[in-house]
């Protein structure tokens, strides 16, 4: 029987795999605008045209010469004489001319010799006649051509997850297609004799896989496409059948459970077994995840993850997120809305490893309280219970009442 | 041509609204729980047998009596004979008895007569003897049936949307299915005779539509299924068979463009010929987004969204989206991480309406700078540029370097 003598910290773990392999994007492909919301862009856009293309009127109102405006006022409106109207979407083929007034909708072309739109609200109409209530400033009520991107200006870098509003914008810039990063592909294989999916009932001391279900849905919100490898009993012969099938299919592989060092440790010696370097990392300094594996083979990183659910979790969202967020291409992802700040209910303390601890918050007298979660690693509720981590670091105490940061888990 | 006489205040529209439909789930279906992540749940959940259904080791080592390990230390160790081994996924079958130990894996059933066990890195092998090296108190490095859940215990309630820990919790619970709230339906009709769809070149002074996309991206987000329905021209008549189809197939429907209080405005008219009660609120104090109309034909809400593209999305979020998440089901959605705190660059003052300022974030000297983005509704980069929103309440005024709260834009 092994032991794990020596642990690296989760630096030295990520310092260690970082040289074993540089992690790049996988390629790239087309897809339609409305497919890419949430999608990595892989493209540089920049405007090949003016946005807007024209000066277009921000109100529904009357296109004038502003200095014709000069001295009106509500006591003293000045008439001035409507020599027609914009349409929606036409260029305006008309000239506004000292006293000339033209009626003109919100998002009209602004017509010639016009330098300023008077809000309706603000003209009274009699007949052909417009009385104006408010003086305008020369640009009052017009955005410019070009005002919301120059041509050629630079919009968006490649790196960046496409939210509602850049979608939007790509549209305005006439793009039907993108170019987005390939999804990598991430093979899940569960392995331990003691489990069985769930809608088969049990027998013996078996319990129903989690891991497959939770690492499913942690992949999608990372940009992959998990592909589940199903359950494989404690066989050397099995795990290494499956993983290897695996790792020729996928772009990374994640095989959950008996990373522990024991007799019967058959996930090590698969991963060992299926390609060089092999194992860069087995055994991390971090509570939950202790007996954690990365390892590379043949340019594919492979993870052997915990088989207790929330080590497994812990450990993804540390080690194995920011690999498959590099193979999806993700470079530009802001965090601004997390870690939270909150005020610890509870003393807490790591020894020799760096603690993850499962928070609840509450909001108390104004004040965000974050409240250990009770539950070892092997007790799903806490981590459906909690609402975030906390992190201690190595030999290192946090006090009740200290402010703390807490990762949320979304 | 009319104008906006009074404007409601955010909260009148909002309670009138209310008051005209009272919005509740569309059904439910049964999806397979690796489909079901995003989706909100509709059933109650309780554990209907104990998790762990049986008493499991938490590590690797040797299952003991505590009573027979306490004067063991590693200068004295505690020689105990190995009676056995117990198999993943079986039950022990085996008896300790005082002087026994039992090699266990992690995960392992705990075998009668056992109330501890001694990880194996205190625990020194030899042959078919083992020696404890450290003291266990009863209880120690055992996961006690039901520790997790007790039979009958409720764990996940109706309304909330399915976490990766929720899904991975089902099917420990031995889901493998789970009944969910139907998505809603959304139409989205965008109208105006100056759009174009992107692919295609404009004529005269026409945009590319950019409302289709981004609502569809923010419907998406809220857990419903947009259906594109185009866009129409402003014809009266064209843009109420549209909207009349639209609501006959959908569960909502959003008209975007048109609803200024105009000459032209057929949406206005299109939505009030839809079905009774017909247009409770047009016209909302806020900036942007004054010309909003909210409605109810027949059942169904119907949303009046201004065209400019960065006032739709504002009202989407204010108006539309607290009615879609509830269409469904979605009761117990919590926004801890947002909104976040910063100090406002530059002074900012809202007159008569309530004003929705979107803001970049810069981390400067370790606080959080809110710096408005230059741009009216009119400009879509200004939204692009965005980190979030923040609210400045009618009447009032924000100082610079001011606390405030930023609404992030995710």
């Amino acid at each position: 029987m092994k032991a794990f003598t020596t642990l690296m910290t989760p630096a030295q773990a990520r310092a260690r795999f970082a040289e074993a392999l540089a992690v790049r994007p996988l390629g790239t492909e087309w897809v339609a605008l409305l497919q890419a919301s949430g999608r990595v862009l892989a493209e540089e856009i920049r405007a090949d045209a003016d946005l807007p293309s024209y000066d277009r009127s921000t109100v529904d109102g009357y296109a004038v010469r502003s200095a014709d405006t000069a001295d009106a006022s509500k006591g003293a409106p000045v008439p001035l004489r409507v020599a027609g109207e914009v349409l929606m979407g036409q260029q305006a083929g008309l000239e506004v001319r000292a006293g000339d007034a033209v009626r003109i909708p919100t998002g009209g072309a602004i017509p010639e010799g016009a330098d300023a739109v008077v809000m309706q609200e603000q003209a009274v109409r009699k007949d052909r006649t417009v009385y104006i209530e408010r003086r305008v400033d020369s640009g009052e009520n017009i955005v410019r051509r070009g005002e919301d991107l120059r041509a050629g200006e630079l919009v968006l870098r490649p790196g960046r997850r496409l939210r509602p509003q850049d979608i939007g914008l790509l549209a305005g810039l006439n793009h039907a297609e993108v170019e987005v990063y390939l999804r990598p592909k991430v093979a899940v294989i569960v392995t331990g004799d003691e489990l069985v999916a769930p809608g088969r009932e049990p027998t013996g001391a078996q319990i129903h896989d989690m891991n497959t279900y939770t690492l499913t849905g942690l992949l999608e919100r990372s940009g992959a496409l998990p592909v589940p490898y199903g359950i494989v009993g404690d066989s050397l012969q099995l795990v290494l059948e499956r993983a290897k099938a695996a790792h020729r299919q996928a772009d990374a592989v994640i095989l959950a459970g008996g990373s522990s060092v024991g007799e019967r440790d058959v996930v090590t010696d698969a991963i060992a077994a299926l390609g060089e370097p092999g194992i860069v990392v087995h055994g991390i300094a971090i509570r939950p995840g202790k007996p954690t594996i990365l390892a590379v083979a043949s340019g594919k990183p492979v993870f052997g993850l915990p088989g207790n659910v929330v080590s497994a979790m812990i450990i993804y969202d540390q080690f194995v997120r920011p690999v498959i967020e590099a193979l999806a291409g993700l470079s530009e992802e802001r965090h601004l809305g997390a870690p939270v700040r909150a005020r610890l209910a509870k003393r807490l303390v790591a020894r020799d490893r760096e603690d993850h601890v499962r928070v609840a918050l509450v909001a108390r007298g104004g004040t965000l309280w974050a409240t250990p979660v009770p539950g070892g690693s092997a007790i799903m509720t806490s981590m459906v219970l909690a609402d975030g981590i906390l992190v201690v670091p190595i030999d290192s105490a946090l006090e009740e009442g200290a402010e703390v940061e807490v990762q949320l888990l979304g």
